[in-house]
């Protein structure tokens, strides 16, 4: 049997360890005798369609030494769905000309859908692809995996912003600002936003409001929690998930367009809610709205979440070659709490593909305005350590990699 | 001669290090042979005048050696201004009744001007007092020093989190945002939106556009200054400072509301600029309003600065002490740009008080959209090293003073 080529790819938003996992399986790759060439496609299946591809055993060492350090996505990322007979047609005439036997796939639900089609694409023309998917999501909502890689590390953002921003709050608060949101990402899960209570683990000052996508907002009851914190504390320090639904099950939005399908366009919630303290307590407000900070914020990355994301990446190549295995996720298994122990297993792409986990009911706190310590006990060991980071003048050292195009086989 | 006692108080907004200051002050004191007593007035002046004020000679030591890892003003901030003879005179007979000999004020330009009326003020009445300023701003914004404690750290956090965000702006831009758009603290002066480029000190992508509230924002200019960029390089990647001026001098705000004072509030410029980019050009623009995270974020405080806040501390109490000065602010002379060598001189603070130094004119590049390497040369010794932090369980540890409160002296 001849030896194949394998393709790796990123999609869909970045986390600040995707270039972990994009290491952990260009490394993994590079050294498997099974596989004779490693390619990265340009802006993922996008790249992929135009043969636009790296040669990664053309990179120095030096520089792929750098990938796991840097945010972003080092090939570029895309929210591309494959969705023509036409562009399934053109991407396996392009495999086969480039003897791609193995596909690789980092991104969430919606990439992991891509994954899946193509798995499904390639038993019907009968071609020989593992195609597998390597999870990644601060937004932790991907179905059939304890969490995701870059869930941590943007938690671990999120719990020492609101930590620091609350001791700010309370040096202020007797004759200045009384109230601060930190506005979180996560999309529809409240996931994000509740990792803001890992800010309390150490018996800290942090939040005392949490605003969940799963409770639905009900401003009097919202507004009243506001002033009963401000009378027991001095002030209060809250986060709110940036997709809040009001009872109706509308989302609030002070965006004033629609995206490109027509829906309510989420975000600046914070903004939405620092008027509506203004205007009924009266109360000085201050809002911090992290948005790309909090997914690329590699400088204070999580050194579990790093570890696991090389691993993950590591293991969607053993699982194509040493496992021969197709249409699969690399899902993370918990084996226990403290000390944290995990293994990596192969789950089935159905199940996960499109589907969104949101935070668990046990998970959010009665009242709806908190979170529970069995969600702590959940996110705490994900936080857990400081991945490291180059510094070189104050400022991280990056991957400059020299991006080595393939040669095209086929015509435009 | 008896010995007298010496307080210590915090003003004006945070900084990630004032508490290094406060360290530097405390530690200094405690060791000072001329010093009886060592007290912090909570909220500063405001506690002050209510006879409100901690004995630090009964902290621990251990917890006095976590105060420099700690955010926030650890005694409490205010924002008042000594304004009627009657404060004065209770100011006086307080430190009179608890024999206090020397007034260590930490804050910004209102700050100073305080620490001055209170110096004038001690020469009228023949009260024998050493009134010194302790600089902290991370506006950068204080006339006589080469540049202030606080701001490395700030810009430190600018620059990092510009330069991740825009290695994520990198890799979405092919089919989803174009445009980032980091909004910048700094008030009136664009010290800290300048400090974005040094992002690109080490030859690594960073903003391509800086609004700085010293150049009047010409909207015609600026968009086809982005869409040149976008030309150019696929995406724009934009520090904007908090407080822009149109042509006619007039602040632009989407603040809907008038402060305390009449005066218009400034703000969510940010969110202003991304709706000027997505209706004129039609792009999809991502914006951060970082906020207190700004000022907040000790976790990737500038080592340089961290130290220099510790060594301005200690340097107020040489200055009371063994110098005899009053009415003085301590000032860091810079002696050399590489290596970074500095030291601390006394300037009077009639000249520092309520005054703003604003981005130099030589700082500012010709067509008003960047900065000069005159000033990247200028700002990045302040940015060097990583300023160390205690963590546990992945959070930040701070410290937890016992604040031990005096016995008060004089009927409320």
């Amino acid at each position: 049997m001849s030896k194949k080529n394998l393709i790796y790819g990123q999609s869909g938003g970045v986390t600040s360890v995707i270039n972990a996992s994009a290491y952990g399986a260009i490394v993994a790759a590079l050294n498997n005798p099974e596989i004779e060439k490693v390619y990265a496609g340009k802006n993922g299946i996008s790249g992929i369609l135009r043969e636009e591809f790296f040669d990664l055993g053309k990179e120095p060492r030096d520089e792929i030494a750098r990938i796991p350090y840097t945010p972003g996505a080092i090939f570029g990322s895309c929210r591309k769905k494959l969705k023509t007979e036409e562009e399934f047609k053109r991407l396996f005439e392009i495999f086969d000309a480039h003897n791609i036997g193995y596909f690789l796939y980092n991104g969430g639900n919606d990439s992991m859908e891509t994954v899946h089609q193509i798995a499904i694409k390639a038993k019907e023309l009968g071609y020989d692809l593992k195609a597998i998917g390597i999870p990644k999501t601060v937004d932790n909502d991907l179905m059939h995996t304890d969490h995701c890689p870059g869930y941590g590390s943007a938690a671990k953002f999120t719990a020492i912003s609101i930590l620091e921003a609350t001791r700010d709050l309370e040096s202020m608060h007797t004759d200045s600002t009384q109230v601060f949101i930190l506005e979180s990402m996560g999309r529809y899960a409240g996931w994000l936003a509740a990792s803001g209570a890992l800010a309390n683990m150490n018996g800290e000052h942090g939040p005392q409001i949490f605003l969940l996508p799963e409770v639905p907002f009900d401003e009097k009851k919202f507004l009243s929690k506001v002033e009963e914190v401000i009378a027991r504390d001095g002030y209060c320090s809250i986060v709110a998930a940036e997709a809040l639904k009001d009872s109706k099950g509308n989302y609030i939005s002070t965006e004033d367009y629609l995206d490109a399908f027509g829906n309510v366009q989420l975000g600046k919630i914070g903004i939405y809610l620092q008027k509506l303290i203004r205007q009924h307590l009266g109360r000085k407000v201050h809002t911090a709205l992290p948005d790309y900070l909090q997914r690329s914020s590699r400088h204070v990355a999580s050194l579990t979440d790093w570890q696991e994301a090389i691993e993950v990446g590591a293991a969607a190549v053993k699982f194509a070659t040493r496992d021969g295995l197709t249409d699969i996720m690399v899902s993370i298994v918990r084996d226990n709490d403290y000390p944290y122990l995990r293994h990596y297993e192969p789950v089935e792409l159905s199940g996960v593909a499109s589907a969104v986990k949101y935070l668990l009911k046990e998970f959010i706190s009665k009242d709806g305005f908190g979170v529970t310590t069995e969600f702590v006990e959940y996110a705490k060991p994900l936080i857990e350590g400081e991945a490291p980071v180059n510094y070189m003048r104050g400022i991280p050292l990056y991957a400059g990699l020299k991006k080595v195009p393939i040669e095209k086989k086929l015509k435009g």
